[in-house]
């Protein structure tokens, strides 16, 4: 088992990341204060993982009540969470009570969210479940909802106590879904790692076939880079945007298929291909570096076409009303060279138009 | 003008108090960083004060938008927040929108909570137009909405960027709401400030007519008390708790009426008197002391007698699922003397039931 910290001060937490974790109680317990827990889970991991984790905190001595949310991110709703209140008020949970998110990346955010909110905040634990969830979403405090009107728009930033990352349960995890994590794999080599993105260029087909050592390494990785970037920056003023590559564009594809088309790793996968073609026609990467990054993707198994529906006028739209605006200017991320990322808000405007056109009507 | 600094570190924010505060436009402004501005206000407040805001921040060349949300504590919920999610993002808000709140404690709270939630957090102003709201949900950083089973159980600490407490706005405040802005002032003389109590019963009239060297001696003190405790105890760990006295009482009495009967300063004077009495039977302050503070609040117009409805079981039910509760104990805020709170897991039971039996029985 590897364990890394995640530096912010009083609110630092430690991420657990190996095999068998649950086979290890006291990782869990440790961060437990009182007696009362609430495991908020979905419909598709409750069935494999619940009753293990029920057993483990009843052992503990712990009140244990479970809540199971409909599985997907068309959930991912404030009415959602307003269910999770419900539960703890029902149950009259104090706030030294500790939420457990077990699940993948929309229980966590749907988790974190409730227990920054209810009572003002009390405590949560997460366990991902899912390859995305424990290299993205459980680590970094971002917590929320999506909108009607956009991704992600009402949340807080509110770090767990702790985060059990088992890549044990990866296993029952299906490859589409796996592969959709891969996608947030390679954004950390890209982003800030060189090393690591040559390691991925070689291990790939290890890390597909979810060899042990193989996938705790990349877990390890991701954890650590992105670690690393929410230390600098919590509460994402400026360095910390660079994880988003690929999300401006990924996110304008999800939300025109209101979040039923592409999982949002994939989606992410077009992104960030987008993003190296612009660089490209920036002058940051050469040719040969955007094809390796395509080859690459494919070998994960994710798409690299934008899907037939988008066109550039769709794009523009929605990116309008993202998140990363600021005063009206949509600032993209860019890479300077496999494996540093920047934020620009100067690019050029009649380059990324001719990314974006080239890109919807190349032939899938 | 007074100016008064709540001191948090990063967080810290002044609260202006005075009158004609908008006949001074830098004092909003000032903290107003982008050129987006929403003013949250309510149905009574608009007719009376919205132009004049809206004029200031067109002629500081902003971008205003407006929503109006109906008028009472049982529009304060999760739905009234997400209608305020639904303009910003109608409108195309960015993160560096401001959030102005111009009204009670009730706006306050909610555009509050809409600022901590809106993209993970943007700017917010208070412009409390109650006395309550100056005195009490202005300061602290509290914000949040109801859940039908608990009051103020959805929420965050947020702080505003600044408070604009002017007492001209008092004088459009209906008697009623101002003698419950009044029970709010004489906790804070009960709670921590001996002399500003006895001040309170030299010079009750003049408060009561609203005479305005009174009124804004009255707001100052109040917010120097308010804001000396918060700065010490940010997310109520421990002494912040002693600005909750009379409120698991007059909670109680408020969720058992739906918060469709008395005000909430009103429960809290009838829920200050219970503390007293419970902490006159524990042998804290003598029979004179409670008859003192009976007959202060009788002179603020406020009610001294349980609602006839109120039964001892009732109380214990509903205090049991209140906030203060930490392991299934109700800690009470207690008196040691006027001028003097405490927190308390430990009082006597039998004597906490003597005196709700007292209460509920007593002839109004």
């Amino acid at each position: 088992m590897k364990t890394l910290s995640v530096d912010l001060g009083e609110r630092s937490y430690p991420i657990y990341i190996g095999s068998a974790l649950l086979a290890q109680p006291h990782l869990l317990t440790d961060h437990i204060r009182g007696d009362e827990t609430l495991i908020v889970s979905n419909e598709t991991v409750a069935p494999l993982y619940l009753e293990q984790v029920q057993r483990l905190l009843r052992d503990a001595g712990k009140r244990v009540d479970t809540i199971v949310l409909p599985d997907g991110e068309q959930f991912k709703t404030l009415d959602t969470v307003n269910g999770i209140f419900q539960t703890l008020l029902e149950k009259r949970h104090s706030r030294k009570t500790t939420l457990i998110a077990l699940g993948g990346g929309v229980v966590g955010d749907m988790t974190g969210f409730a227990a920054a909110c209810y009572q003002r905040g009390v405590n949560f634990i997460q366990i991902p479940t899912t390859l995305l969830a424990q290299v993205d979403s459980s680590v970094g405090g971002k917590t929320g909802v999506n909108h009607p009107l956009g991704k992600n728009m009402i949340g807080a930033f509110y770090q767990p106590r702790a985060v059990l990352a088992d890549v044990g349960f990866l296993k029952t995890l299906p490859d589409r879904e796996y592969s959709a994590g891969v996608a947030e794999v390679i954004k950390y080599g890209l982003i800030s790692d060189p090393a690591f993105y040559e390691w991925l260029d070689g291990n790939l087909s290890s890390l597909m076939a979810k060899e042990r050592e193989a996938v705790i390494y990349a877990v390890e990785m991701s954890c650590l880079n992105k670690a690393r970037i929410v230390s600098a920056d919590e509460r994402e003023a400026g360095k910390r945007a660079i994880l988003n590559l690929g999300h401006t564009f990924g996110h304008a594809i999800e939300t025109a298929q209101g979040y039923q088309g592409l999982l949002h790793g994939e989606a992410v996968a077009v992104g960030m291909l987008l993003a190296a073609e612009l660089s490209h026609r920036m002058g940051y990467l050469n040719e040969s570096e955007v094809a390796g990054l395509r080859d690459l993707l494919r070998r994960a198994r994710l798409p690299v076409a934008v899907p037939a529906e988008m066109t550039p006028d769709l794009f523009m739209h929605h990116m309008a009303l993202d998140k990363k605006v600021s005063e009206g200017v949509v600032r993209l991320i860019l890479l300077k060279s496999i494996g540093s990322a920047f934020v620009s808000a100067d690019y050029d405007k009649g380059l990324l138009s001719e990314t974006l056109v080239a890109a919807c009507t190349r032939p899938a």
